[in-house]
């Protein structure tokens, strides 16, 4: 079987997910190991859940890695090539709805032992801390501006070429600093596919006592995170960072 | 004296089970200095326990230093080379025994003062968070498949020679990561020898009010992390990853 | 467009205190994701801050990335070449400033629900644990030196050429520990421009229910870091180090 | 002025010491930013202070950068060459005092707060979570013999030439590894210098409402961490790892 950017998009992102949302089922899922065991578990767990991603992506076919529609975009922006934005994103969307499933099938027992639908929820998707639309719209869209400029620093071209097995940790280390610096008021989706595709997840698979997904939360981190994708796009293109 | 991959595979193991039990024991065990200090600790203990575990067995003389009967079937079923699997997991196993012995020892003081059973077989080996067999099997497998994938994208040759010495501080940090976000149902054996030896330890040692060695859990980490490292092997072949 | 040094320390330094006071902000304040997180969170989070406000930095265009009037005094001191002070302080103060505003952003609805005004002062500036003139000046004094020493050890060219991705990690790491074993008395200012900016952004922000701005201490975390960085900077061109 | 290898171990440990005991004063003296932090902290925060101090070593003239005279005897076992041991442990021992003194100006207003005498002695140097003279013995004597192992992985020939700026994180990372992990029976000295030079500077130092300075115990981590590396440097030198 062949490798492929397609294939390689697909499984990162699965593995992204799959850690990355498992992080927090085993945080907030009763009776778990890691339960309650506070924001440094969440956000490290993010962390390298994305520096997997990446290395495993690597290996299927993806030498870019994005696992985020958001990062996709931003570099669609920056170069002005628009052509990878449906091919990968689709990857990203497919492979993020795999890694929820497969959250929900490693934490199996756990579902039924708790007992809050919110809980529940957020093993998957997001939720604000404080509900209301501009700020959280905002804060996903400063979060992923740092997202994009973090990344246009550590790949700049100006800094040569960056120790390949070193450049997924610091991407690692860049989803960590977000997390905990701005990760406070909505759970930092940062991501459409982190927080979309799971959230689909979370309302057709077979949660025992599952609550709301949520709808209504579930544009802003689509619309946050590309407004913050286009923005840094655009400064990359504007400064050829 | 000479170095050896078997010498090698022991010594690294050794290191690795004295490191991954001894953080365990710190946090459960009684009047420790890390006594219920969370998961936090018990995570970045077991990561980096492995990295070190790997820097000592490669010096001596394991350049491949799996430390894990599940990387080296992975690796076999990969490579369709069945020959490293005898000596190498009879290396480990005896390696992971005597880790535990040194575990037993470092920690002499703290078995008489506590009281609880199951933290001390804690500090050995693994229970389940919730007792389900068929939940704990495929946990425990795709734990270790996701062990085995993150193994293959940092070693992948597509990636160039990664350098030597970052190589075991990202497998310290693969591990770190399945231990935040897949460690909560079953406490991530991911190896037979991780849990089996260190178990028989628990069984033969002195330790003072000790309870059963749990022999019914016994087979699950050691036949989910095989289910998942043939999976892995048969990813890596399929995909010449 | 085009990136310069200005340019790179302007925006570098906003994107330091975006994550620097973020992470105090995301602690300190009430009902965010990672409320009363602890040290470990505020370390880390201020560590990284560090890292990617060099990466960024160095992407607009600031090879140097001080990011801090301490580093830039010390350097100058070090190098008896002072002509990058007016230029590097000015482009600090104002990023420094600017990021301060977008945690107040980023942050909205967080201000509201926090009714202890020195929560909502410490997510911009620093306030001494205990209140001693002469010691909270040495201790600021002694963390800059530390500070000066490391960067020192960490670019010293008897090291060779320092691979370029990783050096901004360690700069965090350098931070990391000065954090962790130095911030215990006044919570590690090490740096005017980290300090001073934001306390004017404090000032002029209309926060709600905001008290005073502490302007009695604010002279501390600016004279003190200048004196442990002129110490710094002379130890350098006394050693050549 | 001129740097040396006896100035290098000097300042080198001098750093390590404010460092290392700096985190400590910060979790455990009263009314600090870090009060009551935990496990994590400290043994972060020790780790970078190992890196950190063989940073600034090398910078100041220490190519070896041991900073530890265990490290300094096991080399010497291993070489067969006993010329340093007088010079650098000379200059640790003094470079460990001069550093606890820094740690005690640093902390100076937060002594007389804190009331109990056990912490501010644990802000210098170790003492036993259970005293056992035998199992303490031996605990120290097991944490340096891995620390002697791990460092002849991390810089053994048949790994290449390790990027020398990767080198101190990775020896932190041993260091954060055995704090984590055998930490938990003695507090791991694994350093003579470390432990006896604090002790001398706390019998000495005019702090308010001290009490003993355990003299009893002190004779442990000099002798068990000089066992450890002994054994550690006959197995350098039978294994030639």
């Amino acid at each position: 079987m062949h490798t492929s950017p397609f294939l390689g998009e697909l499984i990162g992102t699965m593995v992204l997910i799959l850690l990355g949302d498992g992080v927090v089922a085993n945080v907030v899922l009763k009776e778990t190991k890691g339960h309650a065991s506070g924001w440094i578990v969440i956000t490290t767990g993010w962390a390298f859940a994305v520096t997997m991603g990446i290395f495993v992506s690597r290996a299927f076919g993806s030498v870019d890695a994005h696992l985020n529609p958001a990062v996709t975009v931003a570099f669609a922006v920056a170069t002005n090539d628009y052509s990878h934005i449906v091919p990968f994103i689709t990857a990203q969307m497919l492979g993020a709805f795999l890694g929820a499933v497969l959250v929900y099938i490693m934490y199996l027992p756990h579902w039924k032992v708790t007992p809050d639908p919110a809980a529940k929820l957020a093993a998957f998707c997001n939720a604000p801390a404080i509900r209301q639309t501009g700020a959280n719209l905002t804060g996903e869209a400063i979060a992923t501006l740092v997202l994009i400029m973090g990344l246009a620093g550590i790949s700049s071209k100006a800094l040569g070429v960056l120790a390949i097995g070193v450049g997924p940790y610091l991407v690692g280390v860049l989803v960590w600093s977000i997390g905990l610096s701005l990760g406070g008021p909505t759970g930092y989706a940062i991501s459409p596919a982190r927080d979309l595709a799971p959230r689909i997840a979370h309302a057709l698979l077979p949660i025992p006592g599952k609550g709301s997904s949520d709808w209504r939360y579930s544009w802003i981190p689509v619309v946050g995170p590309i407004i913050g994708a286009i923005l840094g796009g655009l400064l990359i293109r504007a400064y050829t960072l």
